[in-house]
Parts: structure tokens; C-alpha cells; sequence
């Protein structure tokens, strides 16, 4: 009774936690783990996983003299470009520094384009600051120039600033929609369909609302494309147990580097059609495509072109970010998404959603703009700011290709080519005397083998199980944006390991 | 059946659909009002609701060329500081943009406490940018920052870094808290208790959330203080229906601009020790406090004065920002919780929940830094930033008393002394005629009469009814914000209307 010692008498509410089984584990705390909501706890996100916590644990020790078989971890865990050296478009900075501090539009440092970029952020912001909130929706003229963007993107395809929201990066605008999608119980329950291996966003997300995981496979024989046989599969089967109404595509791919084909697109369009599914497309990955013969066709652009019949029925909600691409700017978490045929009610309930965050963070927007407005030709910035976008994108193609190849120089390894986004999602042979060790220790074998690379290695990867898989397959994602002296080390330590680990297990 | 004239089949999901009651209205959409989460259309937000939205068409139809008997809009609905023309602090910019453009610190025209700032934060940073993600539960450097500021205003009490979590704005932080805390369904259902008047982003996290609210009546006879009878009526009567987990307190109070005194806070303390509820303290107002005698005391520090039988047992968060007080700077988003005596395996989760939203805006990161690690005696930089502090303070302190003077001029206007925050909540007496009126149009009295006081004035104030009120009692939330010139023009207005409407009524 040593917990009521400082209350003349036991609180009521104490009383009745009493009588459930773990109360007494939690020295009586209101929130516990058994009190605490059931949803948060399913959420799983292992980007930031357990191997990562471990990751940066090793570095604390490293720091602390404790001795290691290497001398730094490299993390190729998180699409982190500016953590893994790249360089920020030096043009976006200084219009970021101009709003930042207007004093600067006095001086003559900096060059005229960066400077009316400034000037015509600072006019669309309340009291010409970046300190004040926007509009919920984000600063109008940012959405105008959104929606400029989406038009020139899209071979002319019309976009309505006014479909347009402005977002903590495509996290948040995701997390929205599903929120907005989300509703029923039991089998009325609303089902998300995914693709698998998915972005943990996804499922986390879907945990977090009490939402059901609708899981489609992609075709990891056909480089990871999507296939309408299992799309069908996947609805068939959920129907019997839910209410699927919506459909995501992520599209570069997150974790498998894959570009789908206008084909492919047109495809997923019609069945969501057919299947009356809201459609999801998460385009964060829009520039990033290096394979020849890719290209990265929108869904808004595709749904266009399939014709009225399609673009004026079809709901679709689209998502970019300045995370990634060639700017890799993550920590402004700038974003938007559009929305196509949403219901006119909907989106006046999806206004008074965003509005309770009051808006996204106003240098993100800022930064959105400028991605949507960039340098154009005759601008004194043009120039270095092509060379740069160039450089980035040109390494990042280089780094695709060469982790493909060195890759699939080590027995037991098969990776698919990396034709856009940030990452390669080998597969691995893992020998089944490891499987059974792993199960023994109460691991999924391929997170064992992962951390059993952190520790050898120093490198810090995340387990093809954290992004989904089909079950006896094993894989890892890792990032292809270390720098190349960098990336080829560790994809040398790679090759090393996995031959030591097959042997050892042998 | 025009609606099918597109698919060969009608799709199956449709089908299901044609049974409920209102698909057809909506042309067979996925999403529509009756499909979508019912949680998302509970939730309101006066601060940004129908009176907002009709000022921002006003101010259209002002542009357009509309004949008003007004020129301008004037929005005293939102505690929006820089648009309200206060200026920034020019350290903060300095160092922003410092950060965002470190070629900047080559640059002779900082001040060099500036640039050791920026050098540190950017130290801190992936890659030494703005732009690479943070850990998810913030920059480290600055969380210890946090945590030595938190001991400087507490006198001493120790702050551990690891209980600081740094968040997108306050508003991200207290919805995540409650995210923790709500669970059950039925009368084990959480319920939360919130003050009314309330801040309107508790009650509409809690529709969100699917959680009860526990309204707690605020004493507007004693300046708005918190009564413990009224705390322990409203306990009662929510056991008897749901299991009330937390009590909420907002200190300096918003809308009501109240500073509980020290024995309140102590008072409330024992209340939550003894009914075993989770504390949440928003005290993102802590440096708004103008009336004599008045003082902020933080949760934290009386909680710890109080003793080990509260400072080791009661579990409590609280919240700051970077929106408030002197600085205002809502649109960077930067924002902090601590959390104390937290399980730790809810901890646990809490950092999970907090890694999947990736991390807070980094420039808030910088932002809430440079809040809590301002320039100090002896740097270049201390008179200006204390000259500045101090004016704004002063100006706000100045423009607090203004504000309940003149509107207690007012026959029918009773308004509280605004001991803190940036708000004055009167209280309006409405002639019956009126009250039948709105009643007879649909609307709320006092949304009616602010409505039409924008409709006249171009006056644009939040109904007191989108706070909560004591049934048969109006009020409105007005800012101090406006510059002095303008918020006399403003009050003088208000004063006139006030007349006008009472003797049209009578």
C-alpha cells in the first residue's frame, strides 16, 4: 500500500485501476501501458526503428572510446540527403535568408531574382513576415504557384489553386486524407489498400485511426510492378471483412526504387474506377528517375488523358514534398497535396481539419514555392541553379546504378534496378540455420541480420520486415545517398558480410 | 442511372453504396459527408470558423470595389501578433538567417553572438543544414537548451532534457498528449477535463479523438479563477459516464486572459494527486503577464515546491511555443512539451508516436533555441534584444488595460481585467428581441451578433459561444493585438455598435 501513503484516502480512480491486472507494474500512474490508447501502441515505424535506436547507441559508445571492429556508423537507414553531405540548392537559401531576415533585401550580395522571390513571399505573408500564420489552406499565392507548377508538370492539364493544401511535409497531407477516409466498425470498417513493401507511414497511420490494412503485393519478378490480377486478389479478399474505399500508390517507389508505366498507371486508374476507390498517389519521389527508358508519369496527368469519363469521376488525392527530389530539403517539412473530385462537402470539412493546425510551417511553404517557382531561363540565378539541380540528380543516378550493380555481384543477393526514388530493396538469402537462430531469439530473421550487420559493420540499415514482404522472402532497404567514396565502401562491407554471415550459418 | 453510363458493370462497391440513404446526392463519390469520418465533422474551430471565413469574402468584396460602411477589415479573432504589424526580434532573424545561408557568416554585418548561435545550431544539424531531419523528438543541443531554461524560470527546479520534446507548435504537441490518453468505449470511455471557456483546439481534438469532454466552468465573478467545488462537481457528474483521465489548465488563460494565482495552481495539484488525473499545463503564454501583483507560476515548479509526494507522483506535461508571448512568431511552428513522472514504457510509445511524424520544423527548432537561449549581459546583441522585449511587452501591457477600460465604458459590456495572454473575453448583454431573432434565424445570439457587427463595422471577432459559455451568458474573444492607433479606432467602434444593437433590439 505503499503508493496511497501520502492520501488520507485511496482516490477513487485508483481504486478502479486497482482491480485491473497490470495497475500495480506502473506504480499507479494514470498512463500506463495497459491505460494508454490500444491504437498507438499497434503503430510500428521501423525507419526510425529499433536498429536505429541501437544505431545511435553504438555512436554514443563509439564517442565514449568503447571499442568497435569500425570507426563510424553509417546510416543509410532514412532518405536524409542534406544528413548524407548533399548541398542545398544555394538559390533556395537565400531567398530563405532574404524572408528570414528582410534587412538583407538592402544588401547587394545577393541577386535580383532571389530578391523579388523574397519580396513577393514576404507580400502574401501577413504583416510581410514569416512569423505570421497563413491562410489554413496555405499562403495563396503559394497555392497559385502550386498549381502553375502542376499545369506545366502535367503537358497543360488545368489545376485549381483552390485544390490545392499546403502541408507539413507529404507525412501530414497523407495522414489527413486517411484520416478523412477513415470510419465504420467491423466489416463496415474502412479498408486502406497498400502496396507491399509499403512506406511504414502507411500502416503506422492506418494503425493509429483503427483502420484496416488492405495489403496488395507488388511484382518483385517484374522489377516491382504492379499487377491488376493481384490488385483484384487483394479487394476480393478484403471485401469479405471490410469496406476497402481507398487505393495508394507510391509512385517513384518507396522502399523499391521502381518508375511504373504510363501502362501500369492507366491500369490502377480503371480498376479504382471500376472499384470504386479513392485514389492515393504519393509522388514525392517526382524527379527522381534515373533508369533510361523511365519516366514519371502523374496520376493526376494520366486520369486526364484516359478522358472525361475518368477525370471527372475519379477521386484522387496527390502528394509532393521538398524532401526529396533534387532539393532533399526534409527538416522545412514543406509539402502539398491536390485533390481531384473531391465532393464539395468533403472539402470544406478537409478546410476545417487543416484550419485546427492553423497551417503549415510558413518557410516550408516559403520553400514549396520556390521548388514550384524555380530560377527560369534569363534570371541571373538560372544558371547555377541548373548546374546544381543537374549535379544532384546526375550523382543520385550514378549511386542508383552502381549499389544495383555491386549488389548483384554478391551470391545470395538479387536487387532489382533502382530506376527512381532514393533506395534499393534487395533480396536475400538467408540460410536457414540463421532463420532458426533468429526465431530462437524471438527476431524476424532479416531484422537479426541487420543488426547483426550494425554491430559487425557500423551500417544501419532497415529490415525488409519494417516495410512489408511476401513471407519467406528477406530483404533490406537501403539508401543510395552516401557519398560515392562512401557508398562504395559500404556496399563493399555489404558484400563482406553477407558471405561471411551465409557462411557462417552454413 | 447516368451516373453507370461509364463502366461496362456497375462496380460492386457502388451497389453496397445505392442501399444507404444519401449516396445519390453526391453523385456516388467515394468520400462524401455521410461516408466520411464522423469523428472529423464533430470537430470546430471558432478561430478560424464562419465569421472568419466571411471577413476573408468581405475583404474580397472591399477589393472588387463592394461599397461598405467601412474601408478595411480589422481581425481581432486570432492571436496572430505579426500580422498585426508587431515586429520581429531582430536577433532571432539574424540567426535565421545565419542558418538558412551560412555564406552569411562570413558576412560582416552580423553581430557575432548571432553567428555563434547559428555556428551551434547548425553544428547540431544533419550535415550541418536546416534541412536534414532531427531526431524525432528534436535537435539535441536544443532540448538541453529547453531544459536549462525550464530550471532558470523554476528557480532552480532540475529539468532532464530527456523529458523535453520538441514539437510542431503547441497545438501538435497537447493533440499528441491527448493521443496517448484516450481510450474505451462506453462509460469507460477517456474523458478529459477542460476549462470553459477553452481554448476551442481542446474540445476539437477531443471530437477527434473520439474522446469525452469534461467541462469545467471557469469562475467569470472571481476574474476567471478556477474553483476547486466546480472542479469536483464536474469530476462527479463525468464519473457517473465516462473514466476522466486528465484536467487540462490553460495558463495565462485563453480566452479568458486570466493568471491563476499560486494557490490555485497548488490547490489544483492536490486536486489531480487525490483524483488521480494526468495534468496538462498550456503555458504558452508565460511571458504575457500585465496586471500588478499578478505572476506566472509554472505547473511545474509549484508541483515540485508542493514536494516528493506530488513532484514524484503527479504526472504531468506542458507546453510552450514560439507563437506567444514577446517573440509571435506563429507561423515557424516551434514549439516544446516536458513531460514528467511519465512511464517509462509510455515514453516509450510517445517517442514511437512522435518518430512517425518524422520530426518538428527544423527552423522552429532554431527558432525555439533562440526563445530559450536568448542573448545574454555582455554580448553585442543584449541591449537591442532586451530594448525590444521589453517594448513589445510593455506595448501589449499598455494595450491589455486599454482594451478592459474602454469596454467597460460600455453599458452592457462587464469585461475582466486582462491580467495576461493577448485576449479580452467581455461579457455582452443581448436584448431578448435579439436573442429571438438569431434563435429564429438558426444562429447562435452571439454569433449573430458578431456577424452583424462585421456585416456593419468590418469588425471581425470570434462569438464567445465557439469557446463555451455559462447557457443564457454571451461573451466575445477580442485581441489586444491591433496597434494602439487602430485598436482605439477599434474599441470606439465596438462601443458605438454595442449601442446601435442594444436599441435596435430593445
Amino acid at each position: 500500500m505503499l503508493q496511497y501513503m501520502y492520501f488520507s484516502e485511496p482516490p477513487r480512480g485508483l481504486v478502479q485501476e486497482k482491480m485491473t491486472e497490470n495497475a500495480a507494474f506502473s506504480q499507479n500512474k494514470v498512463l500506463t501501458i495497459d491505460t494508454m490508447n490500444p491504437n498507438v501502441k499497434k503503430m510500428e515505424y521501423a525507419v526510425r526503428g529499433p536498429i536505429v535506436q541501437r544505431a545511435m547507441q553504438i555512436e554514443k559508445e563509439l564517442r565514449e572510446g568503447v571499442k568497435k571492429p569500425f570507426t563510424e556508423v553509417i546510416k543509410a537507414n532514412i532518405g536524409d540527403a542534406h544528413a548524407m553531405g548533399q548541398q542545398p540548392i544555394t538559390f533556395f537559401r537565400q531567398v530563405l535568408a532574404l524572408c528570414s531576415y528582410p534587412e538583407l533585401l538592402n544588401d547587394n550580395m545577393f541577386p535580383e531574382d532571389a530578391k523579388s522571390r523574397a519580396r513577393r513571399i514576404l507580400q502574401a505573408c501577413g504583416g510581410n513576415s514569416l512569423g505570421a500564420y497563413s491562410a489554413s489552406q496555405g499562403i495563396d499565392c503559394v497555392r497559385q504557384d502550386v498549381a502553375r507548377y502542376i499545369e506545366r508538370r502535367d503537358g497543360g492539364v488545368p489545376c485549381d489553386p483552390d485544390n490545392v493544401y499546403l502541408t507539413t511535409g507529404a507525412s501530414n497531407g497523407i495522414v489527413t486524407m486517411l484520416q478523412l477516409l477513415v470510419c465504420g466498425e467491423g466489416a463496415s470498417k474502412t479498408g486502406v489498400m497498400i502496396s507491399i513493401p509499403q512506406y511504414p507511414l502507411y500502416s503506422a497511420a492506418l494503425a493509429e485511426l483503427g483502420a484496416v490494412q488492405v495489403n496488395y503485393y507488388l511484382n518483385e519478378d517484374k522489377c516491382w510492378s504492379m499487377d491488376l490480377s493481384e490488385l483484384e486478389r487483394s479487394l476480393a479478399e478484403a471485401r469479405k471483412h471490410c469496406n476497402p474505399k481507398a487505393l495508394c500508390v507510391i509512385n517513384p517507389g518507396n522502399p523499391t526504387g521502381q518508375v511504373q508505366s504510363r501502362q501500369c498507371i492507366e491500369d490502377v486508374i480503371r480498376f479504382a474506377a471500376k472499384e470504386h476507390l479513392f485514389l492515393m498517389a504519393d509522388e514525392v519521389y517526382q524527379d527522381n528517375v534515373y533508369a533510361e527508358g523511365c519516366q514519371f508519369h502523374s496520376f493526376k496527368k494520366v486520369l486526364f488523358e484516359l478522358g472525361p469519363q475518368y477525370s471527372n469521376t475519379v477521386e484522387l488525392a496527390s502528394f509532393h514534398s521538398t524532401s526529396k527530389c533534387y532539393m532533399g530539403e526534409c527538416g522545412f517539412r514543406g509539402g502539398y497535396m491536390e485533390v481531384i473530385n473531391m465532393d464539395p462537402e468533403v472539402k470544406a470539412q478537409l478546410t476545417k481539419l487543416v484550419s485546427i493546425r492553423l497551417c503549415a510551417p510558413v518557410p516550408g511553404q516559403a520553400l514549396m514555392d520556390l521548388v514550384v517557382n524555380s530560377p527560369q531561363p534569363g534570371e541571373p540565378s538560372y544558371t547555377t541553379f541548373m548546374k546544381e539541380r543537374t549535379a544532384t540528380l546526375s550523382l543520385l543516378a550514378e549511386k542508383a546504378k552502381l549499389t544495383e550493380e555491386i549488389l548483384n555481384t554478391v551470391p545470395g543477393i538479387t536487387c532489382n534496378p533502382v530506376q527512381g526514388a532514393m533506395y534499393s530493396f534487395p533480396n536475400i538469402s538467408l540460410p536457414q540455420k540463421a532463420i532458426k537462430e533468429a526465431k530462437a531469439l524471438g527476431q524476424v530473421p532479416d531484422m537479426f541480420y541487420c543488426m547483426k550487420m550494425l554491430e559487425e559493420t557500423g551500417i544501419c540499415l532497415v529490415p525488409g520486415s519494417g516495410f512489408g514482404q511476401k513471407d519467406g522472402t528477406y530483404h533490406f532497404r537501403m539508401t543510395i545517398l552516401p557519398p560515392t567514396d562512401k557508398l562504395k565502401i559500404l556496399l563493399a562491407k555489404v558484400k563482406e558480410f553477407h558471405l561471411r554471415f551465409t557462411q557462417q550459418y552454413s
